[in-house]
């Protein structure tokens, strides 16, 4: 297939959005999220070649949540190595982003790092040999170097709401420490989830940040984030799990890796090809963007990168 | 990546398969199987400019099993198109082959059509406007057409010996009849499941029938077997859930769409480059091929064939 | 506590039941118990000392469905005594009566004889030496003596309609003999379970017919049905499993060990004082006998008849 | 029955557990626990009448850990009745004492008051306008008055290694925060949890603390301490649920409502006649305790005091 034509795709893209009758339902738990207005849609496109498009509320800064996971497991794999599938499964869940019934049944093993409780045990892994603001610290300069932009920070006013609503979190984190899954005290891993949550970034610089994952871990200095393996199973992980219960769906309508989070944002990794962030807060009834995904879909299919296409 | 010299990558994978250590176990629930000798290895891969490489045992034919759900799927799309999926999902199940826990917890629809309880829905769709031993004949010419050979056939002693023991899967039909998902004598969907699975072919023959997959949608003579669309879909059902509960573990290790069965065949599509089937009866815990599990991934990254590399 | 006045506390509760505005639904997925009318309300109790008082449509044949499992576990006992506790346990199940979630869990060993796995295998225990029809006879020839009364007999069409709709129960027995706990064909199984449930008979005769439980084991006769210790433990098990998911309802309401069935009738032993029989056709959510229920809490209250009573 | 001759009956018992060859295992999870002589037995029986017999060392104090929240119960019933059932279900759960499972099932609602769960509810309730030091000492000035006892005190120690490891009940207290189902700072009701069981009582003043729930709620004072009915329904409460997923068998082999904690306490009651406690650190694979289950088997054995017996 030739080369895609971007700038009007994802002008046209951006435009149709304007118009999409079903907007979802913006998330309400905390107040931080549940007063962004579900009118905005933001679309950033960073190819191989290191050409940018954007369309609509690229630059506008939203609460990455979810997203983080993905930079936060490059960083475990970083420090622990495979040593890390020893504590967190690589299989979908086949339940909700917060269920604790499996942890349960696998006696304190997440099914995988994108589930909230596995996302826990990566921040467990983050943490050591640093205190839990220095764990943020270090994630929040990485997240920095990956999109090269300094700007980058934390939406401390978030950070405090999850910490003062997040009961189910602080269950699971318990429970985990129960089972021994947890080492540090489950409120320093909670710590560093919470503020990792709240980074807040624009699809821009979120695009920007997911290029290594496109490159084969390649950063566009040159130097490598990760090995072209680990950048290839980091994207099989976000293909069969980066959208909770809905990640097949994902992957039968959209066919790209991606991961989203409950701010309104998606991440998606066109291999070799292109970096991908999305934003829309309003979210469908499995808690991903509804915008979002569906201003994937139609991108997929005008530029044929799913990566179960034949040609 | 430039094309890989395949004749010689295929010889040394096969070489390496004699002397693995650890063959896994031979399937024993029924005498067809049990019979097999774990040494045998086989592998075929035909890519998209029809050449075809073999090595091993690749024309030795054995029971397909589950690797015949990915054709039944094809043709039951065929009859009903996007209805399927009001009686069938398309998530992981994140649980074993033959749950029946899930079915209950969502009222009677499978998770998705490559775990034993969707393809007997699948069964049940394939059987309307017809008597099961038409639909078996249906379902034979349709992949003697894909593979273009005439010769193959089903094994009727694996298909009695299904019969006599799948005690499970009659549970798992009657209670999806209970809740009305198959709509047909459970009895009727049954004996075209146990005929199906009992599809005998060739590694040679399986990938030559899975070509459309990798060729979106196409037949070798031209003719669309499905549409583009279609073959991407099914693809993408193929990575999210072709493995049962270990479909992560394959997209980590390997990266390629596939659907394995128990009689230690996988079937693996790499979108645009070649339609690969691997067989060694020996299987992993998770009930899948041990040595052709192992085989793909080698094949993978000395290919770079991944969908989730960057190049 | 002084002898309570019977016949005034029966009449009352009859008189009572008359006017009480919900009488829950009857069950309607057979023809055979859909048509029967919701107004109708039997309570029959036979005292320690032989005495019968009744009210209402006492006299009036119903199909006893589920409280005919007390019986034939009655017989199965019998037969292989403890041994049958291999296969069955003697705990709640937590869950709906026709659960199959429990069943995967534990491996084919159901929670209770009570439950309808639990009670397929007590009917495949009560096939051992004998053909389906031969069961059936017999178990019917034990429930004649039991209420002394050579009337009692199956309802056909109830029979066969159970065997026309029972798919989950079909599910059930061919799953526990896929786990190697059922040991004849399904079928025969089944077939004993639904001519087991299509029992007929009235208050009168199904209180007559516990009176062993109230006894210690003993018929009017002077024979010994069961041990002493026999009939405690069966009393211990209606208590604890008798009423599916709303036994501890039951317990706390009632206090009386008591098994219910579909058709509207509840069997309540009072141990050493009275065996009861109450019938009305509509049931509560939990699939139990709505005024069946309230009657049998008005009687325990009137009577001081509970087991938790301290007096 | 002829009322039993207690003395030598409860002698004879203590005498043949010295030489029980199985003694199961001492729960090891806090020192406090662990650190108990499995070789220790007790007994202690106080009849309607007032008498009390006593064998064994059933003046040795003992954690009565679960036994703690029968009296929480009747407690929290006194402060909001019937409403407490809108917070916590009656029926009998089918899993494990700590199981989480059931919890995200029923949306935070346990499943009846004697699992972890639902005695972590009856904290929060039993917080209603008090500060949790008051909370504590309210419960214990309740039980020093059912025991006419001033001794009985809190094992600090133990209170303290409770909440060190108590991880799995942070779990749960904050899953039901989650859900709305506890009102206060899940860690005020998990302080008054863990004190309150860690509450030390001997084999007399255990019996003698349950005595309110052989005598239709009457204090020995003459007092009311619940009205009968409710004397009743906590009876049945301790028969259904009393002893966790074992609590069939417990009704199976013993028939009489009890309460268990993993310190090794069981408090049984035969309504009408005795308030029994027993105590032997040694506990079976579900977590109650060995000898003590045998010991009161033996008891009802040769009391006749089953409530299941007829006569």
């Amino acid at each position: 297939m030739a080369e895609p034509d971007l700038a009007p795709i994802i002008a046209a893209i951006a435009e149709e959005m304007k118009a999409a009758p079903d907007r979802g339902t913006v998330a309400s738990y905390i107040p931080g999220l549940a007063r962004i207005d579900p009118a905005r849609f933001g679309i950033a496109v960073v190819t191989a070649s290191g050409e940018a498009f954007t369309a609509g509320d690229a630059e506008m800064s939203f609460s990455i949540q979810s997203v983080s996971k993905v930079f936060a497991l490059t960083l475990a794999l970083g420090k622990i190595g495979d040593a890390l599938w020893r504590r967190v499964g690589r299989e979908p869940s086949g339940t909700a982003f917060n269920s604790i019934v499996q942890l349960e049944a696998e006696r304190g093993i997440p099914r995988n790092p994108f589930i909230n409780a596995g996302a826990i045990v990566v921040c467990d892994v983050n943490l050591s040999r640093a205190r839990p603001v220095e764990a943020v610290a270090e994630l929040l300069r990485f997240v920095r170097y990956l999109a090269e932009d300094e700007t980058i920070g934390i939406d401390r006013m978030v950070a405090s709401s999850e910490a003062e609503t997040g009961f189910r979190n602080v269950a699971l984190a318990n429970f985990m420490r129960a089972y021994g899954n947890i080492l540090h005290a489950p409120e320093e891993a909670l710590w560093l989830y919470f503020n990792q949550c709240a980074i807040a970034m624009s699809c821009t610089q979120l695009a920007m940040s997911g290029r290594y994952l496109m490159a084969s871990g390649r950063h566009p200095s040159g130097a490598s984030v990760v090995s072209p393996g680990r950048a290839r199973r980091i994207n099989a992980l976000m293909m069969m799990c980066g959208h909770y219960d809905a990640s097949g769906d994902f992957a039968f309508r959209i066919g790209l890796p991606g991961k989203s989070g409950v701010g309104g944002g998606i991440l998606a990794i066109a291999p070799g090809k292109a970096s991908i962030a999305v934003w829309s807060p309003g979210l469908n009834a499995q808690g991903n963007s509804q915008l979002g995904t569906l201003a994937l879909e139609r991108l997929a299919t005008r530029t044929g990168w799913s990566i179960f296409e034949g040609s």
